[in-house]
């Protein structure tokens, strides 16, 4: 039952996170070889005011 | 102290957050031997078009 | 497809994680009215060196 | 790659986070000796319906 | 700077990891416009006594 | 009470972790203003067979 979370920047349309999860749970289930209707994944939007690289917030940029 | 996170379709009332998180206190206190005043609970709320499995989105099923 | 992750002081039993496991199961199935089929958990281990309350490790208390 | 995430109360400003983001990178750059550029804070903010502890939502406190 | 957390049951090789990173961040690449090396993989290993399924640990299955 | 989830590459010392968890809860406390007892900080070891950034595992650098 493997879960997969994908931490991305908010503003992914439903397209994007469509062939993202379609992928992910393809390359998974060919490598791990759990069934691929036991995959989960997960998309968490994060704003640009909540995400931070080298400690300046995205928003900051 | 124990922390559980609790990843849901969005759509879940306040009432069955509250019933979840008692119940959930209270068999963690139980079995781990925690105090229940140091166990948290965390909601996710994930969106049908930030859910996948076996490879589609909840929201093109 | 909902997913719960405990994370507890490294230690607990099967036996405790077992009992655990089934009755959150059934607290977010009967709440949320997902099947229990497709509720997954998972126990996180942390060590007492790497869990710190008000800033203080577990070791070093 | 440090990666860091942050479960907060809804409601911080940018400017709290933007402190927080700022000084975790600090102290985890110091101490881990990883670059600065490759360590990541994320923030997840939580509503007070969708925290709990005790077994208590915030919302009912 | 997206990251993706995978979680599979423990035993997958090295070699599993690599294939399974390599696709993962082309396809995160591909369809989130994020530069190949802001993308960071992590996979955590669960034992079969550490994650469960409909209410049963792997292990008693 | 804010949760702060550190994942870093495998091999830090205690002495290290002991020093971010302080450092990591009094910036969330002097910045939140949560209480510092009620702040928890985990540390998610990660090896280099188990961390990938661009595509690639630590181990095959």
């Amino acid at each position: 039952m493997p879960v997969v979370q994908v931490s991305l920047l908010s503003g992914r349309s439903k397209e994007q996170k469509s062939a993202m999860a379609d992928e992910i749970t393809e390359t998974v289930h060919k490598h791990s070889g759990a069934p691929k209707d036991v995959i989960t994944v997960i998309f968490q939007d994060v704003g640009t005011d909540s995400w931070a690289a080298g400690g300046t917030l995205f928003e900051d940029r």
